[in-house]
């Protein structure tokens, strides 16, 4: 990426692609956004970092997220629009399972960007609303699992999606996120456990 | 608190109780790391500004607690050392219910001592490591909940109590800390009653 547009006008392929600049602008500074955090964390983050990394203008860095909650928010939203859908294994235990080993690798990646950006969510009012809407997000996806578990006859009609799998997943979260307990495998199937136990018994209704 | 203890010998009733001297700097020491973490944040704790609001001595501080991490991990000593025992009202549902409830009121006091160490863990290792040792004291001095469960037959024995006790607590946690959910009465009565439909299941055995 050229560091000063107006000295370097972009090459002919991107001149052919209308928005084909703009998008790809997008794509180098959130990438920067992404390394960054990894690698760094929170304090690394600054627009004018960002921009130097990404090879943009920090003009154009400035005019377009305005701040680093800007740019972690943009870095949410390209991530939640990903097409993701929830695993369809047949069974509500298969499903949270599924979803659960997802977060888990998620959480323990190396570098992982979900714990980085669970961490700036501590230092940044705009990364913990970013999160949370990226959050909700996949809740509202994933309220499939619960519908079709409650057609399946698993579990009473009535169940409330968000509740039960945010009681599937937490114990995940708190363990690996705020205990910092080592990984576990076992520890996807015990939630989903847990959780599918409950909601047959009717605890979400 | 005097801030040159060399010049200004302790008042008549310290010099009386040996250790009280001690004692008493390490309650005004404590009092102001909390007192800093819950006004300011993470970011306001440093050795000199918690002895200048302690009114001891720097080198004082410097030689007792080392650093940041020193003093945090001692605030959280200190908590631990508070002679808490967990609630026994019957059954088990009640007694999460109850320990839920006390989670919910510390994380969502204003302002919160628990919140504020939970981010200051994501910036110091050793406030990290500090924060997971209280817990672990708090889930040891918990098992007696899901002990007394198991011996009343409410709950198969053999129920793992540390799981149990996070299953029943980490919905609390994810919804306040994590997605920053606005306060909600049932939450704590809802996760004490998911634990507790999975508990009489076996989920935790």
């Amino acid at each position: 990426m050229d560091s000063s547009p107006a000295a370097n006008p972009p090459p002919a392929e991107m001149r052919r692609r209308p928005g084909g600049r703009s998008a790809q602008v997008r794509g180098a500074v959130l990438a920067a956004v992404r390394t960054l955090l990894v690698e760094h964390g929170y304090d690394a983050l600054a627009v004018d970092t960002v921009a130097d990394r990404a090879g943009v203008h920090r003009t154009t860095v400035y005019r377009r997220w305005r701040d680093v909650g800007g740019l972690l928010a943009d870095a949410l939203d390209e991530a939640a629009d990903d097409g993701w859908r929830p695993p369809d294994t047949g069974t509500l235990h298969g499903d949270l399972h599924a979803l659960n080993r997802e977060v888990a690798d998620a959480l323990t990646a190396d570098p992982s960007l979900s714990a980085a950006l669970i961490a700036a969510s501590f230092r940044s009012e705009q990364a913990a609303r970013a999160l949370r809407a990226f959050w909700d997000d996949r809740y509202e996806r994933c309220a499939v699992v619960v519908h079709r578990a409650a057609a399946r006859g698993e579990i009473p009609a009535g169940s409330d999606p968000r509740r039960l799998l945010v009681a599937a997943t937490a114990p995940l979260y708190h363990e690996l996120v705020l205990l910092r307990s080592p990984h576990d495998d076992r520890l996807a199937r015990q939630a989903a456990g847990y959780a599918t136990a409950a909601a047959r018994e009717g605890a979400f209704v």
